[in-house]
């Protein structure tokens, strides 16, 4: 058996907008390869709904499960224009690269924190002539390979501090009277909604599994279980739940929740206890 | 030119019903290469049909075709309940990782046969807390990775017979009174139908290229040429073939056969050879 | 940090109509690992229209962005037919592999132009018995893989002239009489539409950065602004810019244009300068 030191790959990893289908997804890896050969390059996803800061930092967030690495996230919707390109290196080591759009600060706390934010600039790390339209390829990708290749953060540009940034593209749930006030955060492929309520949080409302929970959404009000496991349910029964990821999420077993009531991401829920009257 | 004996990366591989729009399917991998860095991971497909075990054992039964390897596969509408998690050795020496629920024994029969059947127990190759909705990362990556790092089989838990199983997701079709008895395993992109039929098994109706074919399905009887080339067929034309895996495929040269004729994962049909009056 | 010459592993990437939720794209990387396990697989795109040789052509021109490589191509709607299978040798130092359809042209060209092309036809390095449905597996990944193993051009079989082959799937776009006669090529997620015209090319209608352009296509007159960004447009507002490979494209900023004005793939398009009555 190998020694995990005897075999350094540092590891790219891709987030996105893009679609799958998209060239853009193998041209970023290809990039990357071509300025590192040695780097290690994984695709998180690349399935965030177009231009969707909310969904990207939600999708993003979950890069913590990943090994520590250079992170690329691309959902911009303001290419072109003047919001700037950033690196944040968060506490356990990894390197966050993207657009200064609040895109990539959930996934920053999740990692530890905030050490240090620097500017994308020099243009020694960055493809000339630079296009307008993929800065993915020859801003991010290019400066996350120059990372992995060992450039000191400090080379790419400037300091600048948090308070600079555009805000975080979306904030913890908060609970005030006994209700926690939540948004949708991410819609996946079953149709189960994901929200950003932390699993801790639901103590807030004294809600533990077994428990019944009033549940607030586009003129709705649903009585739904808070269970740990879709196993207790008959099929088209709903469910709140934990997510693979510490935060609560919605489903109905074996259907879609989202298209049975019509959620979109970014809008509101809200969460009770259920009372017997 | 190196030897390829110079070169050991073990091959981990996932298939599942995630999507490739899920950030479920980076984790995954990320997982893997946290625990075992210098592992090569592939994805086979994360487009099986969801919850779809048939589809899903017939997707993961063309791993043959990878390397020898650590394959997991993850098409679990029972994560969170009392199903088994288990690890399969093949005789041609792959480790197959994922539930117990039959999706993987097709793909044991053409890597050669079972070889040992190990139940994943050992929580020291799981992440903890284990959580309820992610066994793929929780369970199946997590033990991929630890046996491509070679902890030995029996160390994740107790060996289980083949017995004790769920049954396969499908069996090889059956040929009764010269009529075969199939089941649409797989629709494809181009809306092509893959059935459990063994190319072999066509003699047994004595049906051979440019035979033509009395296919029965929802009430409908078609006649259709067997041929081993679209080459000779018109646009819009229909045509029974030799998938890329030994089995019996039915398609409509450059037109959807799956649309025109509204089949459906798991659904019957019938062949037998054409009789002409 | 290592030098880049430390660390040799050949790219060998794969471009295909096949959608990635086929098995057959985790297959082709699978059979080039099993034939050269030290190779650094990538996707450029599976994402091709199907059986679309215009649209595969133009994602495969792409490639550029990516290392000097083994790059395998499979848009095929005649597979089992007499097409040929070829290798073209790049002036770049890259190997395009695929079939002799066009689709591999307009990328050779972006790659300094062709050097040397050569049928496939020993059979030692095709996997045997070859299926008439998987040539993409078959003979193109394993010839990649067998290319990278430092195999020479001439083993796989005869040199033939460019005349010999199908003419490429598209050409530039060409300038009559102020009017430049274009086609769509590509349309991507967010429903921006692709053109042939190079960017260069807008002189020859006098047009730059800033003019207004008469766009005529299925019998509809647009009026629309060329710029180098999308951040001084309202949402809504069409534009024609340069894309991020060279050729001109079109959007409506934050909507999709090609749902809006139903174009296709394939399709022609006309660009004048605009003139003011």
């Amino acid at each position: 058996m190998k020694n995990d030191n005897d075999y350094h790959r540092p590891i790219i990893s891709f987030t996105s907008d893009f679609g799958f289908d998209s060239e853009g997804v193998g041209i970023m890896k290809g990039t990357a390869l071509r300025l590192c050969p040695w780097a290690n390059v994984i695709d998180l996803t690349h399935g965030v709904d177009s231009f969707n800061v909310i969904n990207g930092a939600r999708q993003f967030e979950t890069i913590y499960c990943l090994p520590v690495g250079y992170h690329v996230c691309v959902v911009d919707f303001g290419v072109g224009t003047a919001r700037k390109p950033i690196i944040i290196r968060a506490k356990r080591g990894d390197y966050l690269i993207g657009p200064d759009n609040g895109v990539m600060i959930p996934a920053a706390r999740r990692l530890g924190g905030i050490d240090e934010i620097v500017m994308i600039e020099n243009r020694k790390y960055m493809l000339m002539p630079i296009s307008t339209t993929f800065h993915g390829r020859d801003i991010f990708a290019s400066a996350a390979a120059w990372l992995a290749r060992d450039i000191p953060l400090k080379e790419f540009g400037r300091d600048i501090p948090l308070e600079a940034l555009v805000p975080a593209a979306f904030e913890d749930a908060r609970t005030t009277d006994g209700r926690i006030e939540a948004i949708i955060l991410h819609i996946n492929k079953f149709g189960n909604i994901f929200t950003n309520i932390l699993v801790e949080q639901m103590a807030s409302i004294n809600v533990e599994y077994g428990c019944l929970v009033e549940v607030l959404f586009r003129g709705k009000k649903l009585k739904i279980l808070y269970e740990n496991t879709f196993g207790t349910l008959g099929i088209g029964e709903e469910l709140i739940f934990a997510d693979s990821y510490g935060r609560v999420a919605l489903a109905i077993n074996q259907g879609s929740f989202s298209k049975k009531h019509k959620v979109q991401i970014g809008s509101g829920i809200t969460f009770a206890k259920w009372q017997t009257a």
